[in-house]
């Protein structure tokens, strides 16, 4: 099919292609200049489904089949395929970013209120992630902002003490932001010079990036292109570990390295590329032998005859009972996506207690922990029986505990360093034996966690695992001890 | 092959294929459930050779192409190919987890003593190999026993003192054993309601895991699935480096992170996916161009012309003179597999004694050491010249001794913070200046002699080699000299 | 076309392949005994377009297609495929470790000068790129000379001193000269027993290595083979990242682990396997949808319609306006790529001052530094828009100069601690603090930068990124601050 496709780019120009593939009169025109202009997102285009598919044929398809999700489709894009004009002019009033070229109205960032003219059920699914409110989880609450600050913050030496000042926007932006997104804001216009002449665009102050909860300017949430890699938007791509791997990968969540060590991941890397990527639904023991991310967390799964197991969803904590991610703590998924609303009765926006009890409203009750933990074990079953499930998760809420109770005895041992003034708790986060003391939950709690979710040992043990929880709870006491002896 | 076989497996039920390829009835009557009970595990084994393969078939090939290697074979397994039944009802009453299922004796853990049924060579090989005794050599040793406890146990602060508790069972097999193998233990019977009605399952302790030295409820040692990953037993996955990675990766043993950034695991990475992984015997620079871990650990080699070069051995030692991975030291390989019988001067389970030298009943001796080394050079000279591959070793040599000699510096630093009482030698493994000397020689000197023997030159500098060698030793020296002059 | 050169290979000897390819004779008599007695080898080159392609062909492509870059070629060469013979035995008299191989005079490095008979202009290049000078750039310059052997050198407490040795030879060969390569010296002619009677070789030291900055025994500098995998140099493999990741990996330069996590790497890992690996010029959009290190750093690409967008370079730092690898601070690309003579106000051999100030005579000026940053922005413009592309190093710059003031904070901490004699500065590189500072310039600004230019956040936050840069400058104070107050 991808051959077929270079075959038909290589044709396009010089034949009937454009016609007999309903090109809109406007995507001809973009791309009269864009083919050679921008090559490669071309190239790209060319091989996506996109590019040959026509939405009235995308909805004729059957509900398992489809991945057109809408009820209906404007006139105007039913029979044309999806080319650069039949989006990236799509409500244009909505989009601060718009701006004339060539006589469109063309927005840069493509937005998924945009996406959701064709694919609403995701969109509004995505609305219900996590992840569509990583920027405003993380800058939008005072504790988490003030670890960024933290982490990014210029340092210097001034008068005796090591100052540190905010960072500055674009260092957040190749920070942090990269995986939780920019808000991208819209300057004035700019003349710039083009191979055909100078040309006015609108200035993109946060931009590129593509975090998957990336503020658009239309005010929407999140970057679908985040997963779905534009201008193939490929079915593979987004099914692939690797594209998880972009943001949670690192000590902090290190739920790729640890999918890599594990079975699953072997049979990935040994055998995955005899695996059927593109199909939909996708039939488990037929189409692939092992999960990938997506298959556990997203995807519509369907035994081989075509039977549907699991659905699929785009609200990706729809299948996981706890947040294995401990911000401080590991515990119940919260409630809602938007997670700066929670208080504690400390005061602080966080979901459990400083001693790490859940706050009952934040997080999920008994009964819905247990549904979603029922749809992950749903998934297991396709080709584990039901004691090996059972022995998994047993195994998986033991380390949640011990953690847990890890990170307990380390927030004592940074409440002791404050208590003594041997620490100050006005910025809980920058001096040494708080680096420690976060470094205890961020790094090798979650690693912890996820090594034990996801079978992958060697991150519970000597990679950031049990080694370091140990190790590192032990020098955060002899620090203590040995300043306290003085 | 892989294609043919999803579509024999579209056709199972529905046209005579069972009878074709001679399932038993009895596996007729498991995948008249598990068809649709546990897909994925039905879908991996019609990948599988088993599924199309009768033993009497598999007799007939000639030695080199063989893979099964009895002499013999019950009639009643001869004329079958190898199905749930032929396996999971082996040897009933040796399995004291054989629980009555719809009328058969089913047990869940195939053990090796039923996989010898077909393979008695490779899993007599295997019980001479020093994985099969993972569990044993691990808890079985007070020394190992004692560094398992320092990492897993928990830890909390009473009465003024960091007092840590033996880790409980749960956590030893989510950590350590994860790798090294749990044992498998037998509990009561448990009734479970299951989607044809309720039955009865015994319930197991030390459940699910595959570690290559899990003992199993039939005493028998280790898992041939924890490389010949179930149930498509695919020789490419066993052949596949990333097979070998689920426990030698961290940065205890950085085998497969070594051999990813050597120049074999380059060109594995880049071109692999044009090599044969299924030809048996494996042809060197025909069937492949650069070697995996299997290769030089495991594999028959033969040239292009099918003469041997390397004979198969799954007592994974057999090509190996040293013992890289060092506790403490690194050394010739130890005479058994079995290493808790071992004791140096000191009386500890060690093959060396403190100071390094190795006890000499514990080590195999240089006769043993070169006809090792041979057998492994001779792997290597398939494709280098032989001043290339004593030029290695000779660098590999050096090597070794140069971080034993800096483990023993080290080993002097920890016995100087006993004798002066700033560390406690009862637990040698719990205190921060302990910690620094376990990693001394558990990271950063067995992760300088792999990155050597297997020429992926980062891991022996930056990433835990020479760096954290000479940075660590000095940390522990000043450390020291800090609280010595107080 | 692999399948049919094995084919090929399998009827060499039987049949008048050998005349019909065009081997020379001397190649064929190599052939007699090497086809079994280095197999592996000679299958690799039978994969290779060398057994294929006689130079007289090659020089007749067009010049977009060509790989062959001499106008012309000697006689001998022309009309025969390039075999063991045309490239062991060339140049003889310059090549010290030539020997006496059965009537032939064959010498076992193949130097850039045996290869740039056919490809001179690469040659060319490759010696104004610094990697060939990796070798003298790193032993020539006294300061990186002490760090490699502050590194590498045995350390042993003497008379109450924790001293350090310099480093053996074989040593430095299994650590830092792994990658920037040995200085490979002939020494005694020594008898050899091989399979075939006894025979006599040059005694080589230094050997084996394939760093790409090695110094051959006929003086040149450098191995083609570093990326170039002999026997087959495929280009695939010179194209795929994981060649590249034999030398960038590491934490000092974590360029290829930096991809992986990159929205490129992605795609690379994906789908790459659909991507035409082979093909000369390489279309972007149509042979491949996302670059590898190659692509940005080395590659002739042209557009779908074969019109040239960027020359193809080994001299590396051609589109590389800034070196991010900072010894100590990142600075403007070397004027040379013999970086020895450099020398800073303090005397040193330093491309900046200590205080980060680059040294004009060293670097190049803005002119160069704007053409190359334009040569870059080039290759990014085939795949993104203007406003992309400018943003992209905007962060790029913001990061570089974050990094250099955070690696100048941490020189002032360093040269305080040697003014109030906490440190001793004779040896700037093995102590505590010392280390500490190294770091910050080698591990964490370094990651910092590559993760920002190759956009894998991971690597510019949380692994070895910001999280580190603040936290060790504030371990770095506190360890000052402890020490001072005493």
């Amino acid at each position: 099919m991808r051959r077929s496709s270079i075959f038909l780019g290589a044709l396009l120009l010089a034949s009937g292609w454009a016609r007999a593939h309903e090109l809109s009169e406007a995507t001809q025109t973009c791309l009269s200049c864009h083919v050679s202009v921008l090559p490669g997102i071309h190239g790209d285009w060319l091989k996506s489904k996109h590019s040959r598919t026509r939405p009235s044929e995308a909805m004729g398809k059957g509900e398992l089949e489809r991945r057109f999700s809408a009820n209906s489709i404007p006139e105007e894009l039913a029979h044309v395929v999806v080319g650069c004009a039949e989006c990236h002019t799509l409500n244009p009033e909505s989009h601060p970013d718009t701006f004339e070229h060539n006589g469109f109205k063309v927005h840069t960032l493509v937005s998924p209120r945009d996406c959701s003219v064709c694919h609403p059920v995701e969109a509004s699914q995505f609305e219900q992630n996590l992840m569509s409110r990583a920027h405003g989880n993380l800058m939008g609450n005072p504790l988490y902002a003030a670890l960024a600050n933290s982490i990014n913050g210029p340092q210097a030496v001034k008068d005796g003490a090591l100052l540190q000042r905010e960072p500055e926007e674009l260092t957040q932006s190749d920070s942090c932001l990269a995986c939780h997104g920019t808000k991208v804001q819209v300057g004035p216009r700019m003349t710039r010079e083009t191979s055909i002449g100078s040309m006015e665009f609108p200035a993109l102050r946060g931009w590129p990036n593509q975090g998957v909860g990336r503020i658009n300017p239309d005010g929407t949430r999140g970057s679908c292109a985040a997963c779905h890699t534009r201008h193939a938007f490929s079915i593979e791509v987004a099914r692939k570990p690797e594209t998880c791997s972009q943001c949670h990968k690192g000590p902090d969540v290190p739920a790729y390295a640890v999918y890599q060590v594990s079975k699953h991941g072997n049979l990935y890397n040994s055998i995955g590329n005899f695996w059927k990527w593109d199909e939909v639904p996708w039939r488990v023991g037929k189409d692939f032998q092992a999960p990938t991310c997506a298959t556990c967390h997203v995807s519509l799964i369907v035994d081989p005859d075509g039977n549907p197991l699991t659905p699929r969803s785009h609200a990706m904590a729809d299948r996981l009972p706890w947040r294995l991610f401990g911000l401080i703590y590991s515990h119940p998924h919260p409630r809602s996506p938007d997670t700066t609303g929670f208080r504690n009765s400390a005061g602080l926006a966080l979901p459990t207690e400083l001693t790490g009890e859940p706050v009952e409203t934040a997080v999920i009750g008994p009964e819905e922990l247990g549904k979603r933990l029922s749809a992950m074990e749903g998934v297991c079953s396709s080709c584990h029986s039901s004691p090996w499930v059972q022995g998994h998760f047993e195994k998986l809420k033991k380390t949640i505990s011990d953690t847990n109770a890890s990170t307990l005895e380390a927030t004592r041992l940074v409440l002791r360093a404050w208590e003594k003034g041997l620490a100050k708790k006005e910025n809980p986060f920058d001096e040494g034996i708080e680096r420690m003391w976060v470094e205890q939950w961020l790094f090798f709690s979650n690693s912890t966690r996820f090594a034990s979710a996801m079978a992958g040992a060697d991150y519970g043990v000597f990679a950031h695992g049990r080694w370091d929880l140990t190790k590192n709870l032990r020098k955060m006491w002899e620090w203590l001890e040995e300043r306290e002896g003085k």
